[in-house]
């Protein structure tokens, strides 16, 4: 099968892209290795703390960087950082967060909105991390997103897929991939949003909060391929209100 | 790693169950070999069926053949057929079903207590399909089956966990395996119902009601191993009323 | 509208029962005329306390006394602690309660069943506590309950109607006056209930760990009526998958 | 108890507001009684039909009546259309809508925003309908507007609270009558939302599609009283993973 998640014209055979910002460096290149990865978030200051810790040196040849704009409070200050990263040799994908309420880290749709259009004119792969608002999806599509970042729940609250009704109308109605980003707190939610066809996982504190980081990576692995596969195959319909009899029970005993 | 499912003795490496009563016999074997199943339900009616179609000769070599009492509607009529069963081949393994709502073909525990209680001194390892109920769970365990098989939902529903607080309280209280029997409808299901400690599941309907039945053989066999991964990683925890920060984000970026 | 609850041959106008197990006598006398509740359940080791706190002098006229059987492990005691509660005076309603699980405190439905056959015999108007299962539900039938008492979730969780589906399938298909009577949090969880065509609902552990437990009762009161007009006004359809204007925009407005 | 809400430095007792949309007009008069309501919105097509059926004839002594902007699909529009409003005699109050998607009906938080502040300056009392967006609800508010009125589901839907979690945190961090504006299809999660401390519900299709409309109306009005009492009163505790009993156990029947 030939499956791929595209974005910005890369292929990935992956959908399960690794928020780094919780691990030390060798525990992401663990998770990197048990959850298959191939893309992996990176906070600015992280990629260029100098020293003998520069996490670019620790990310296994053949990973996408996706540097984020974490700190960010306006469009901005995250086309600063974008600008930034791409000359610190991160290359063009930007995973844009622009951020200015401190409790919940509730994204700001229309600094994003923003930031998105001047940084694709750039030549940037936009991947902004959004409110699953449909208005603003569309305008990111028209600013020049390569893909749609909505959040399941607060970032790190390990809620789940609070935002559910709305994430599937973006995937019904937005021609990009839709990529949920935030609030992912098991590897079955992460199933259940690749069931609903959206296109890839992000997740890092229900991996970084586990008692084995490793195997919950190799989970998560698993649970966004099953959810892929069962999208892919078409679910069953759900009854209501009676059963059915999965065993041919065409008749009870005494009838056979 | 060694984690195994035992069950009267016996090792498995797969958790996920197959009931076969939905399937052709070729499509049973598809099914087999994409969910990577090692036990397989059987309808005594099916196994005898005498002519060209036994089912028995399509299973193939190593699965283990879990014959049902699917019919039975009291306690003797479940231990007929399941004596029935060993004499022609099918082996120790039972699944007691005692069944005699036609609607909602909900099970009837007190029956089934009585015929574990007959099975299990035959020399049967029971395995008894039940309500989750906890005084009638451990009335089986009393009566010597080797796992409960609580149902998560009437069966071929499709709906799921619905008796998820109650599941709970068996994998708690119960020291035999508990295998999640009936309504389980996607894979992102039976993985939650594994993530909260259950042994195995079982799968019929949704699988047979998918569009590709391999395809969606497969995502069960995934989200089981994903789900059974992260109970052993053991899941973080889960923040209320906040957010917090997965990147390390110690200040905003003027502050630098 | 003449809607009333009938046990027994009894008319009641209230549809809200309340437990009084864990208020003090006064208490129980302003959860009574706050929540207009005509049904008081009582702990037979209450009611007999003797010297001046008889929790019987308390209960004002016209309410109907449902001593129950608390602290009854098996049919016998519960037998045994009804008919010592007639003796007493406290009338023909029996809240039947056997349990020995004192973790989860569930209900044994089997000893349940048995002790309602011999109450029932003896001219009790028993009101059975059970796990909501349907079979248990036709034996309570058979055996001669007044209704039928399912429990939402454990006693004293507050964790509302965890058994949603399958007390659904007891309102369908049982005869007899559906009363949940554990479990039940919120007035929204009392209504929720109600709207699904249950008689009545118990309440005790809701209202006394309330901030202001008369203005809780009031509102349990408002809450389990609502329910009730909702289920015989007929709800209405829930759409999916799409929105339908509720105001009448036949266009957009240039078109006017 | 002189709990009241207040809108615009007007003060109401009913937290019910109706919306008139699907109704006839001797319907709306019907429900206006029943559910004791005392805000009642207008699409503007409806308040000037001229001929004999002018709604504003219709709606009973001292109910404000709350035109919407229905059919805007920018901010420009909107204004046009509640300047209108004002000037046929509809008051001060506006009921804010820009929705330019026509499947789901989503509200432009962004335009909404705009025309906001526009009608605001020119002292009108702003209620815009908007998606729950934490940042928006802060423009909003700084747009000056006197309540803010988050969907809970896509219009007539019934489908209740599918941003619970986001209405939470508007309720906390918004210093402005929150009310929910759609998607409310029960009584019950009319209940849960008053139970939350949202400050008022607006209701029309749940009611509309009903069986009986009176009924319904009366069923939402009480509902919405005792969700407010209750969130009055605080909310208990909820338990985790045991039960309470909560009649006096202190020990098994024989130990007394």
């Amino acid at each position: 099968m030939n499956d791929r998640l595209v974005l910005g014209g890369h292929e990935f055979q992956s959908r399960l892209i690794l928020g780094s910002g919780k691990f030390s460096l060798a525990m992401t290149q663990a998770v990197i290795k048990h959850g298959e990865v191939e893309m992996v978030t990176l906070a600015l200051r992280r990629a260029n703390v100098g020293g003998e810790e520069n996490i670019l040196e620790y990310i296994p040849e053949g990973i996408t960087i996706l540097p984020n704009t974490s700190g960010a409070r306006n469009a901005e200050e995250a086309v600063r950082i974008a600008r930034l990263a791409r000359e610190i040799g991160c290359g063009s994908f930007i995973k844009l967060e622009v951020i200015h309420d401190s409790k919940y880290l509730l994204p700001d749709n229309y600094e994003t909105v923003k930031a998105t259009e001047i940084l694709a004119k750039e030549g940037f792969l936009v991947m902004p991390y959004m409110y699953p608002d449909l208005n603003a999806a569309r305008e990111l599509v028209n600013a020049g997103a390569v893909s749609v970042m909505p959040l399941g729940a607060p970032i790190g609250s390990n809620k789940g897929l609070c935002t559910k009704e709305f994430i599937r109308i973006l995937v019904e109605e937005i021609d990009l991939p839709i990529i949920v980003d935030a609030g992912i707190g098991r590897p079955s939610q992460a199933c259940e949003a690749m069931e609903m066809g959206v296109a890839a996982v992000m997740c890092n504190t229900a991996i970084a909060t586990a008692g084995d980081v490793a195997q919950m990576a190799r989970a998560f692995k698993q649970a966004v391929e099953a959810g892929r596969a069962a999208y892919l195959a078409g679910l069953g319909r759900v009854l209501d209100g009676r059963a059915e009899a999965s065993s041919p029970l065409t008749g009870f005993l005494e009838e056979c």
